[in-house]
């Protein structure tokens, strides 16, 4: 069975061995795109020691110093969470997770894509910046009373549930993507137009600073998983209103 | 939720780290009967480490000498293997045991009984002779090529499993939402905006008519089931540009 098209990113791993854990569980499972973003010590004799046999895995992991790096090739991006529910996001537990994930890297939502899965810290998991470039939170179903999951627990249950997702799960009913969904970079393009726009029209929101509100609507606009073609109206609509008031700027300009 | 009798039965563990990771392990999905057979070194600072906050089911674990004493008063047990299929064996994957031990605790198969679940040496696995104790040997599905799961990755993934299996068929708890859904009046106040402005700068989709554009951009904004902060949020941006545009237009206006 060819690995599937589905990557683990760790953001800001703390230690080493966890490293190690996470490509020996992503190996177990028959997974292999492992990216390591910004770790505090990589390559490492620990992180060789608890790979126990996947040092093919630490290998073949890429290095980089940023998120938007490592997932700038990637359709869906899942970021795993502790939080059952969330205001701004849509949850998904890992079982309905993986069974997506597998479901995009089959092409059975749309064209074949690369799901991101990713891990924060030890201490802290993901920043909510980070946060902000997933359309989905993965909730790994705990005890609520002692929710503290290690990142190399997490990713074994993730993996593991992505191997049952290629064996169970008949092709169901998600209606079938024409468009690709739109990548991380595409995004980022539409958020820093979009922010761009609201600077020029002086919008302020009323209740929080600027960034909250970007991050408000970076929020709720994953939510609706974007595909290329919706981006493309979105800055469509924002390039039509720059343009006419440039010309009616222009206007201004050249009748004052 | 009360635990559930369901125990887990580490034999003959080599390192003592891997039995405070499998405490934690437990703790995690709600568990708490440990029982160690016959440990090598316990207890121990390494184990006290790897359990991270779950020392209470350290302190209650119970040590014996002999895999006997340690299921005396069980009735179903499952001895975990890497094996896939068995001559002898009944073998379940992890799900199917972890359903069959939530039932057995809930008394749905017979009287309420305790699920022993047995994990054999970080090398080995459990003897032949061990295995004698098993009603049934509990596969956890895998790369073919690389098996090697450690002890308390397995201990993690039953755990979690039987974690599901009692959330398997219960209604699912919908998230609270704090601010409610904007109503379809409020959806439409909104498209109408969107579609004012977008007449007032003049911007034309290049490929469909107007109203397919606008049943594109309302289908896409539903996905995101946009809550009436959201909504009250991009009418406050169009707000922004309207007035914006009406203030350049004024000044043109004048200027003229």
């Amino acid at each position: 069975m060819d690995p599937l098209p589905i990557r683990f990113v760790l953001v800001d791993t703390t230690h080493p061995g966890n490293i190690g854990a996470v490509a020996r569980a992503m190996k177990n499972m028959g997974l292999s795109d492992l990216v390591l973003v910004n770790p505090r010590e990589f390559p490492h004799p620990e992180a060789t020691a608890r790979a126990s046999g996947a040092d093919d895995l630490l290998l073949g992991a890429r290095v980089v110093p940023t998120l938007a790096e490592a997932i700038a090739d990637c359709g869906l991006v899942l970021a795993t969470t502790s939080r059952e529910r969330d205001h701004y996001f849509r949850v998904m537990e890992a079982r309905e997770g993986a069974i997506r994930a597998v479901q995009e890297a089959r092409g059975l939502v749309g064209p074949a894509t690369t799901t991101a899965v990713l891990f924060g810290t030890e201490r802290n998991g993901l920043s909510n910046e980070q946060l902000l470039s997933a359309h989905a939170l993965l909730f790994i179903p705990s005890n609520p009373e002692y929710t503290s999951l290690n990142v190399a627990m997490a990713a074994q249950l993730i993996a593991y549930e992505i191997r049952m997702a290629q064996h169970t799960g008949e092709p169901q009913v998600t209606p079938a993507r024409e468009v690709p969904l739109a990548t991380p970079a595409d995004m980022d393009r539409l958020y820093a137009h979009l922010e761009a726009v609201m600077e020029e029209v002086g919008f302020r929101d009323r209740t929080q600073s600027g960034t909250a509100l970007m991050g408000r609507i970076r929020r709720f606009l994953n939510r609706a998983e974007p595909d290329v073609n919706e981006v493309n109206i979105l800055r469509g609509m924002l390039t039509a209103v720059q343009s006419r008031r440039r010309r009616a700027g222009g206007a201004s300009g050249s009748g004052s």
